[in-house]
């Protein structure tokens, strides 16, 4: 005996979705099944209404209900600024640290030949005209200090270099809190190179 | 700024399974809505479907989507074996382990004061009718060797003692492929207890 035929469907669907192995999707089926029916019913309106009403901002490719998202789309924010992150949701840990005023861009990835990720897979040339259209504004290239995310910069930078825009990169060093026991050799060597003078 | 209203309620949504956390349900939230609406799609299906198709079997509380589950409804196997599991789930690793022709009842959990599980929450009363209306059927006690399973176990036992059935429980000892070295004392003082003759 196994499960029903529509269980078993569930427990595939479930089996799919990123970080779930077949036990954990099993173990959420009978959860769903046994006495959770209203939690079941919400999620699954919650997939159809999510999945038909949020699309990405056509500006900055952030997720949105409308055309643009709430950020590309408030004037109080500075238009000329442009951080440049490799995933939408790379947003949320620069907007939760409430240093940042200006707006995104979403490249939906970084470059990395292993895995088959051109530029032409980024939405780079669309980053392109974005500066174009708007002359002397600050890009700030926001992707991981990994080698893909190091190398995405160096090439959307050298492609900008000829556009009236100035370019910056995120600080590279100890990150808060930590002691230097704890730090690994390239962190503290970028440290060192990046040292800012002390007044 | 934040995700949109309908990608945060699915977030919460997927928060509330089991085993995803609030960092887990963002990131399969974004995974549904940067390039995998099929799969989203098919999720929701998966659930509707499941919640309308799947009930309890009316007889042993397994899942089916019809009133008999397809080992009650089964007449090739062995209707005067009874085994007795805490969840639905428990049903699984017994079949495939093949060494099972018999039914089975799922009691829906196991005794456990202190998460206010008394025997009127479980399925024990219908397991009495059962054997009532299956006199001379064996039941085999396989809720789990932990303190709630042995007194659930002790307990249907005491309730089944006037029946005309014959009760047992699943062998206790080492799991197969162990070595003593790794066994605890428990187990070990199991394993001597119900200590088999060899011929």
């Amino acid at each position: 005996m196994s499960y029903p035929t529509e269980m078993e469907h569930l427990i595939d669907s479930l089996a799919t979705l990123p970080g779930i192995g077949p036990k954990a999707a099993e173990r959420i089926a009978v959860w769903m099944l046994s006495q959770h029916a209203p939690q079941a019913a919400t999620l699954s309106h919650s997939i159809t209404q999510a999945s038909e009403s949020i699309r990405p901002c056509t500006t900055c490719g952030f997720f949105t209900n409308s055309t643009l998202c709430t950020t590309c789309a408030d004037t109080s924010r500075d238009h000329s600024k442009i951080c440049v992150v490799e995933q939408a949701i790379d947003v949320i840990p620069i907007e939760r640290s409430g240093a940042y005023q200006g707006v995104y861009h979403c490249l939906g990835g970084k470059l990395s030949p292993l895995d088959d990720i051109e530029p032409d897979d980024l939405t780079i040339s669309a980053l392109i005209d974005r500066v174009r259209a708007n002359p002397h504004c600050e890009v700030i290239l926001a992707t991981g200090s990994d080698v893909e995310g190091e190398a995405t910069a160096a090439y959307i930078s050298m492609l900008l270099k000829p556009l009236p825009c100035s370019i910056s990169r995120l600080a590279q060093g100890l990150p808060a809190g930590a002691g230097l026991s704890h730090a690994d050799a390239l962190t503290l060597s970028r440290a060192l190179t990046g040292r800012t003078s002390v007044e």
